[in-house]
């Protein structure tokens, strides 16, 4: 017997025969004895619209009232899978994040959970009852709904977990797991069994648009185990309830990972853009100067390499910002060129950012060196480097973007079992 | 300066055009300073789809689930409301049912108001703000969302306008009065300017689908002084910002009708159908024996005329049922013949009451008589009579419904200014 946290999405629970679906990998777990957690998603679709009307109805709004607006969408899933499983004769209630409560703080339409009170819903585990939570909404302080942002019921989910000290939070989804990377643009790419939560983090916030970033996050600091599987798997097909060893990929603490791979995934981010600033003094504050500015116009700044420059009297500031983002860039930083003081402002949209991604590579030299001959051996322009303890991110041209993944991963011999 | 309640129904926020409507019906009340308060309904169609839902889901289902998903509706367009006003300048927030709260008792899908504490509200009309109020929701003892049935939107206008001591409450609907008819039957019916609780009481529950039953008698029982008038109109139509005589008709005490006329109205209601017991024996308990199964099985009983046998040692019993509810009441007597023990059982369908309504008739003689002789000009035979002291109720052949309402209508010059 365990304590099992289960968060669909919108698409697990577009109409009431997926919802049937999800109601089906439920009784599995409590046929099996567990207790249970559901958290869900509003059906797909829903959210978008019920934002829409909140634009039309002024593009400039409270967030307050969009909050009650959005989070009726949840509320309606919720009760919906809490019926269809009374149907199927089992003991569930709903719940929404004013009744547990899910307490956040006053961020209306991008609250963080604070505290999550599990007592009641334990107690009723103990009694055999299953809890329908309708995800990405929680109570504010000023006792009004606070939605999480989008995607958020991923970290309702996590969160609950957390705060019922579940012993799994199984993550349904439209994938069956986190490969080695995207197999679209790689075949071979393949599933992989145990990834590490850094290592998570690193391949959601690079694009491998599994999990929402916050939640890994909130899962590595509770180290709460976290399983990303197949909501369209049949529900009781073969293995399905296997506790240990779901198909899927298991989110979990380094130290439960024995056979640590060097290079675990290869992630890649398109549409990136570059720009250079030339010949600044080498002075303190002159990062602050540049990013501040960045910061304050809400553009998000990604890689960012500095080196001396060419006359080996001032510095070079290179940085990487979404290519949609590059004019806005140029144009903030034209107006602080005073408080800056570069000599030459240089930019160049169009790139891919390639990022090769391993626990393993901590305790592993020549991870980078393979990486760049690699590239080279194809004729790859690298544009510039970052690197981290577990990352190695590598700009190039957009249009090579496919075969540099595809080289990537074969030259850490992910394709290989 | 006054405060006011005003309640907006499914098609006055069927979309934002409509809602920018009700917005600017509720800035004409602030505009000529008066407090606030807009009780609103979910947007047409949108309670459809949610109950649609939760009976795809299962036919049979936990009423609690079904409120936590239909009060998603009321939450959505008040939340929009409040957007719409705030847009306009109008400072206004929403209140989902357990926010204020609406206490309710724990009947879920069918709840009724216990109390509503509106001391924040009030609290709040003191620093300018309207407040937006979801319909139809309160809270339950359970803490959980609580339903009032449908078009219980009336009831929670009344109940909140009680609650916060206002001085009026307005019901903007898809008509613009209480008339002396249906205007589709008879062209010439007028429009009232007031009418009393009690007429109104019976004019509502007898098919002038203007008001909700229960909100007439809440209105009556706590005087809450009630305008029906059109949502359709021009805000700043002439005449709307008036406060004591705003086109509409006003339902209030009869101690504020001056001038009462004998009848006020004449309501219909069809699809009526007469079941006869006849020679049951004459014993107490018999009444229970006959009604106690068919209350049980759900079905409502209207019009009940007893009367001696025609061999005069026995009674026969004459009731009216719905239509549709006819063959199941009579296998429901079937059933429980020997324990009422009834000689014959008649029935017909395809009936319709027709009803003279007033106050006025109290202290005056010969109203029934009139009815009675105006109707057999026509030719229309009476199937049965039920009266009180406010109403006189008439059965006859269905064919006939529209003659006799004509034909009454002229009778009593409801049809003269």
């Amino acid at each position: 017997m365990a304590r099992i946290v289960m968060k669909f999405g919108g698409t697990s629970v577009a109409d009431l025969d997926r919802i049937r679906n999800v109601a089906r990998h439920v009784k599995r777990e409590t046929d099996s004895g567990h207790e249970v957690a559901v958290v869900v998603s509003a059906m797909a679709g829903r959210t978008n619209e019920l934002v829409a009307w909140t634009r039309e109805a002024s593009p400039l709004h409270d967030a307050r009232e969009y909050d009650a607006v959005v989070a009726a969408g949840e509320q309606v899933s919720a009760g919906l899978l809490a019926i269809v499983l009374q149907a199927m004769g089992v003991n569930a209630r709903s719940w929404l994040g004013w009744q547990i409560p899910v307490h956040t703080d006053n961020a209306h339409g991008a609250a963080r959970i604070l505290e999550i009170d599990g007592s009641e819903l334990v107690r009723r585990f103990g009694e055999g009852q299953v809890a329908v939570v309708a995800g990405f909404q929680g109570l504010g302080p000023d006792n009004r709904v606070a939605t999480l942002g989008r995607g958020g019921s991923d970290t309702s989910a996590v969160a609950l977990a957390a705060a019922v000290k579940a012993d799994r939070c199984d993550i349904y989804t439209d994938v069956d797991g986190v490969y080695t990377t995207d197999p679209r643009i790689e075949p071979s790419a393949r599933r992989l069994g145990k990834v590490a939560f850094e290592e998570m983090l690193e391949l959601a916030s690079l694009g491998a648009k599994v999990l929402q970033v916050r939640s890994v996050e909130l899962a590595m600091v509770h180290k709460v185990r976290t399983f990303v599987r197949s909501s369209f798997s049949e529900p009781d097909a073969p293995g399905m309830d296997d506790f240990d060893n779901p198909p899927g990929t298991l989110i979990c603490d380094e130290d439960e990972i024995v056979e640590q791979e060097v290079v675990t995934g290869i992630a890649y981010a398109r549409d990136e853009a570059q720009i250079s600033l030339r010949r600044l003094a080498d002075r303190p504050g002159v990062s602050a100067a540049i990013f501040g500015p960045l910061s304050d116009a809400h553009i998000n700044v990604d890689m960012i390499v500095q080196n001396i420059s060419e006359d080996g009297s001032s510095t070079d500031m290179t940085f990487t910002v979404p290519s949609g983002d590059m004019e806005k860039s140029l144009s903030v930083l034209e107006e602080a060129r005073e408080a800056i003081g570069f000599d030459v402002l240089q930019s160049e949209s169009g790139l891919a950012k390639v990022s090769v991604i391993g626990i393993g590579m901590r305790s592993h030299a020549g991870v980078a060196a393979t990486a760049f001959k690699a590239l080279a051996d194809k004729g790859i322009n690298i544009k510039a480097i970052t690197t981290s303890e577990i990352k190695i991110s590598i700009l190039i041209d957009g249009p090579y973007a496919e075969l540099a993944v595809r080289t990537l991963h074969s030259v850490y011999g992910l394709d290989k079992t």
